[in-house]
């Protein structure tokens, strides 16, 4: 598969092959306080507590074990300060493969810290002086790697599609599907599973409300960019959706919905209180959506949520749900 | 089954018969970072996902369902303030019997209405002048109510111990078994189902460091009887063990160890950030001594702990994960 062609559910089967026994299969959560809460059966797929604490390691995992013999001896690179970052630095060290990631100066040094300690080298920028995307490219170049790309790139909206395959699997039938919404790697994988597995299901994906690039892009009908934006969901702080996540979407999603930090932060809480977890902000944004009733139509329906990820400083967390 | 008589391993079997289907089995979490900070293998029986959200469901319901037609058309008393109320107060409301409360006048309002939002009747009583067991009792005599206690009762032992029973089918071959120590239900219990399935293990109980009287008790041969200890662990503020338990586990523990309200702290720090799971201060009494060193030979070993409880106010779980 050329990185240019658009993945298929077959691509979502295959990558369900590759992620098995070293993803893990993470569980689907339920609770009776939060059925009452949301007036509908919420089924939670719990990618808080995948490996590196975010779904990112089934793309990430999935776009590396399709490469070659020679690109795995070269070795990847990728960019970002998040998830996919770490994603990448242990997928490449459980496939024996080096990685560097190109990562800001003024990272926090937990993150640093972790990507290092899974074995990927880290080469810093200036965020306001270079650009990391084009330095990931270059140090691609001059030493013969691959760039893994967080959303756009099929193998991994194929691995990211495995969540939603898991989640229809130990569900059973759903009548909605919620997702969060940055770059679009999620939602995408998320509709080739479901167009296959549960082709009745309505699907959403939720953006933060400062960044609705996505739900822009599907009123006009492109790709509309905009300014990163200032939201608590650091995770979807994405500019525009990518050249393969945009039709997947356009062609298959019912809705997009937006949540705003302070609904968030109210998700953290439901969250915290009704099943006893730590789940990060972008990571309750597709369930915020739901609470507020952004997701319409949702009564008595059965509701697959994907909670995205589970990394947040603790100090943070302790600020966000503490607070009166 | 006279109620004076100590509980055996049938009994567990017996009441993992009754709990079935009603508790939820508990899954078991593991964490490779946990596990490089404790240097062993640690298997966590997550009861603060249990029913109530705590392990006390399973006592109460079993010891509620071991009543007769007369004794179930009365209904049954309990007294506490903390996790067995809210857990009796449930299964008589799923096996449809009435249901008294006894609770102090100052009792957090939260738990209040969740007790009588499961369908109990609250009964209040001044804690500064009124005895709450009394009480308990009076009340069961003049409306010819089951008094259900909170551990000491061998229905209530032989249910708390479907949790260890769930955790040795489950983890597998375990070398060390670690629980919370209160009153002793669970660590009575968690020696018969380990005598039966893990005769090899060792079995540890963890107090708080200010309420060691289960240690002292140990020490000398009899039940020593301390004042309610100031303890973050407010679910083993307990100030004896009990007839049936003491005997239990005199003959059965490996050590009963202790641990402060500082590593109780920092053992819910680990957990949180580890494990994304909001556990209650008495919920880490067992990882916290496992953490510090307390259990001692556990290097290399599989070692089975129980998380007991999750029930902590939002509030003051932040204020005590997010202090510096």
């Amino acid at each position: 598969m050329s990185s240019d062609s658009l993945p298929t559910y077959a691509d979502v089967e295959a990558a369900a092959a590759v992620v098995a026994g070293r993803a893990h299969r993470t569980p689907v959560l339920r609770s009776r306080r939060l059925d009452e809460r949301a007036g509908c059966e919420v089924h939670l797929k719990a990618e808080h507590l995948q490996r590196v604490g975010a779904f990112k390691f089934r793309g990430a995992l999935n776009a590396l074990s399709s490469l070659d013999a020679d690109q795995r001896h070269a070795g990847v690179v990728a960019f970002s300060s998040g998830n996919h970052a770490q994603a990448v630095a242990l997928a490449a060290r459980e496939l024996g493969l080096p990685a560097v990631i190109v990562m800001p100066h003024d990272a926090p040094a937990l993150k640093v810290a972790a990507t290092q300690g899974y074995g990927a080298e880290v080469v810093r920028y200036d965020r306001y002086t270079e650009d990391q995307e084009q330095l990931a490219h270059e140090l691609a170049a001059s030493r013969g790697m691959t760039v893994i790309p967080p959303y756009d790139h099929p193998k991994v909206i194929a691995g990211q599609g495995t969540a939603v395959r898991e989640l229809i699997e130990d569900a059973g039938e759903l009548d909605v599907i919620v997702t969060p919404l940055g770059g679009g790697g999620l939602l995408a994988g998320s509709i080739l599973a479901a167009g296959a597995l549960a082709p009745g299901a309505r699907l959403y994906g939720v953006e933060p409300a400062a960044g609705d690039d996505g739900l822009r892009s599907l009123r006009e009908g492109r790709i509309v960019t905009i300014e990163t934006p200032r939201t608590l969901a650091d995770g979807a702080q994405t500019t525009h959706l990518g050249r393969l996540t945009f039709p997947i979407i356009r062609d298959g999603v019912t809705g997009v919905v937006t949540a705003t930090d302070e609904e968030l932060v109210e998700a953290m809480r439901v969250v915290a209180a009704d099943l006893k977890q730590v789940v990060e902000p972008t990571g309750v944004l597709a369930l915020a959506a739901v609470l507020s009733g952004a997701v319409q139509d949702t009564r008595g329906a059965r509701v697959g949520v994907v909670l995205s990820g589970g990394n947040v400083d603790l100090h943070r967390f302790a600020e966000l749900v503490g607070a009166p």
